[in-house]
């Protein structure tokens, strides 16, 4: 931070309505990355940004600073068999029972691209995607730069933890709306993800952003408009993007947890799973491979082929993992019965999440472990018959003092009709590009 | 803090715009002043606070949640001659060569009241009234709760230090505010005068409520909506507060400074003194006396006896001061002179404030020294004839070095005309009670 730039005046200026300089953005991301400027004038002005929002040049600007407080990886000199190799990633704002990443990612380097996929953990009600594969024994998150380039050429696709000079300021500032209220600003969520994305090097990206009582975006406007945002972004930085908007009203597949949503994976790479997993993941793919300029490629063929799953093994394998080592199983298990004959209307995906988290599969403060066995199975989709009495949802534990909080999560959460309901043929609602 | 309250519910609350329970309320006031609720989730709160409001309900509830963090003074007790002894208190919200303060408590005091100002020291453009007392050589703002309550029975006033125990939610707030952008909003204003106020243990009140270039407060609305929150939040408490708006965008007599205001208060006190400091002093008195229950009283004739000149030297020397000693005199001046020949139509307050600051007058960080000679005194008033290269402003420093910045401050805030403009009979625009 210059001498010349106080704080309090970037503060006053976001306070009253005004547009920030780049200069202002630029001193206060990079003062603050370097412990120069407070964490209470920092939450102080993100509590003013998101009431009073921000420009898109602003977030441009934004997002830029966050980029320059660590470094921008340079995947473009990637090689195999002396072609380049395009590189595309995707990001999911998060839903419960999101796993499309598993068998979306060994899906995409099946088709001869190289998907450079970095993540960090979170905070969520289960586990972020680091977290589901730590669920494989031996499988490691942490990968060196160089060791990264030479997966992406050999194997196509990494998935590893992000490196520490990867937009370090959004890690700072992560934290700090955590515990200040100020998560839910488009802008800061845009600049967030976007800072990441376009920081590994990707040169194309497909988002994924979630509508419903399961995700950040409960009104599709209000996912729409972080789509836009982000799809700027990433146009503005020169990385091609695309998104979809998705429904997260209720949970994705069958299972939310850890070692239970690797499982279906697997199903859907062995050619199977749940259909709207397996939709969702083709629908996916195909938007990464137009944004790819790869449109040729038809992912469900590569899919039926049985390369998505050779890439799957390559890739675990790669990272120290035993594709095939059995996954590790709850110690105890509890059952619970439909209440009614009839159809299943609803689930909701908020319950599912919470009931999940107190199973042990999220973690409510950064750095605490994960439980890879816990986690909530369903045996029933929205739309399929259901019997009084019959098993309905299943839970996964290490802790069996903990089923009652996870059964009183779920009170309510389950709807059943005398009528079949009406259900949507597919998950996507719209799509930004 | 209760285990069951989370600080970050308390944020969101006001964040959407919802009112806080006096719960939620107590409960951060309480955990801030503790130490178990970070500075930055409460700065992220106050900004919340400052954008979305607070109800009326709200602001006792705070000011409330203040007054408890400390102990709240009972000056019941008071006795002169064996009959009980009636307290009233002023507070000005802080104006450029505002000494008001100075000549109007010993006036009190000789009207046969107790006046028990308690002071902080704060930031401004000039020391605060226990900056302007501590020019006198021997004076100190210190006093025990016990000697405090003696000398208000013997001089009927004293002018000191909070203690440590009053209102210290509104010490560790206040700093907090400073440097978070955080201090203009009428809610938090309010409350951190009132509460200081009402635990200081005073039964009647007057506000002076500032309006102009050199006040917080710049329009006469949202000085009449500050002094209407603190009217009420004094009737609440039990304590009779009414409150005069007056103006600020000129400066208040002929001194900004420390030991230049003293002296100013002194001709005051002989039964001279610029005509507008005068005035309020005695607008102000009146004030005083009519919420005290004493409007009987003509100050105007108790300051022409010279009892209050006897108060003062009392309550100079009741605190360690030599009433009799010169006041110290800057090392260094330089003469300002009229640009033009005519009439002076304005002197800008806040251009002058900064220049008494440039001066050594103020200080910039808390706990800084500020010196007892700087400052800046005129030589006429608005509507006054000037001539053309003769004296209109002398800068006082020990610091020669600084009257470059102070006259640069200085550049513009002079105004000549040809025609005498119009000048106000009052500086007092309105009046709430």
């Amino acid at each position: 931070m210059s001498a010349a730039l106080d704080p309090v005046s970037v503060i006053v200026a976001k306070r009253d309505g005004r547009e920030l300089t780049g200069g202002q953005i630029a001193a206060v991301v990079d003062g603050y990355t370097r412990g120069r400027v407070a964490d209470e004038q920092v939450s102080a002005l993100l509590m003013a940004i998101l009431l009073r929002g921000m420009s898109r040049r602003e977030i441009v600007d934004w997002t830029g600073a966050m980029i320059a407080s660590g470094s921008r990886l340079d995947l473009s000199g990637l090689r195999r068999d002396g072609h380049p190799l395009v590189t595309v990633d995707k990001h999911s704002t998060g839903g419960v029972g999101d796993k499309i990443t598993l068998p979306l990612t060994p899906l995409i380097a099946a088709c001869g691209l190289a998907v450079p996929q970095m993540s960090g953990r979170g905070l969520g009600h289960t586990g972020g995607t680091l977290d589901k594969l730590e669920a494989i024994p031996g499988w490691r998150a942490d990968l060196t730069a160089d060791r990264l380039v030479e997966q992406l050429e050999q194997v196509g696709a990494v998935i590893c933890a992000a490196t520490a000079d990867l937009a370090p300021a959004d890690r700072k500032l992560y934290a700090l709306r955590d515990v200040t209220g100020t998560v839910p600003a488009i802008p800061l969520i845009a600049s967030s993800i976007m800072s990441k994305k376009i920081a590994e090097g990707t040169s194309a990206l497909v988002l994924d952003v979630k509508v419903g009582s399961g995700a950040f975006m409960t009104t599709v406007d209000d996912a729409a408009e972080l789509a836009r945002t982000m799809v700027d972004l990433g146009a503005d930085a020169g990385v091609r993007t695309r998104a979809l908007l998705t429904d997260m009203s209720t949970p994705l597949g069958r299972s939310a947890g850890n070692a239970v949503e690797v499982a279906e994976a697997l199903e859907v790479l062995a050619g199977g799973g749940p259909p709207d997993v397996r939709d969702l993941t083709l629908a996916l793919a195909e938007e990464m491979l137009a944004a790819a300029g790869r449109a040729d490629v038809d992912p469900a063929a590569v899919l039926a082929g049985g390369k998505a799953m050779d890439a799957w093994r390559a890739l675990i394998a790669a990272q120290g993992g035993d594709p095939a080592a059995p996954l590790p199983r709850a110690r105890h298990t509890r059952q619970v019965e439909a209440a009614a004959s009839g159809y299943l209307a609803g689930l909701d995906a908020l319950a599912v999440g919470h009931a999940a988290w107190e199973l042990g599969a999220g973690r409510s403060v950064p750095g605490e472990a994960v439980s890879p066995v816990a986690g909530v199975t369903w045996h029933a989709g929205v739309g399929d018959r259901v019997h009084a009495g019959a098993p309905l949802l299943t839970l996964h534990t290490d802790h069996p003092e903990r089923f009652e909080r996870a059964l009183a999560r779920l009170d309510g959460a389950v709807t059943i009709t005398a009528e079949r309901p009406q259900v949507p043929g597919s998950r996507v609602l719209g799509r930004v590009e």
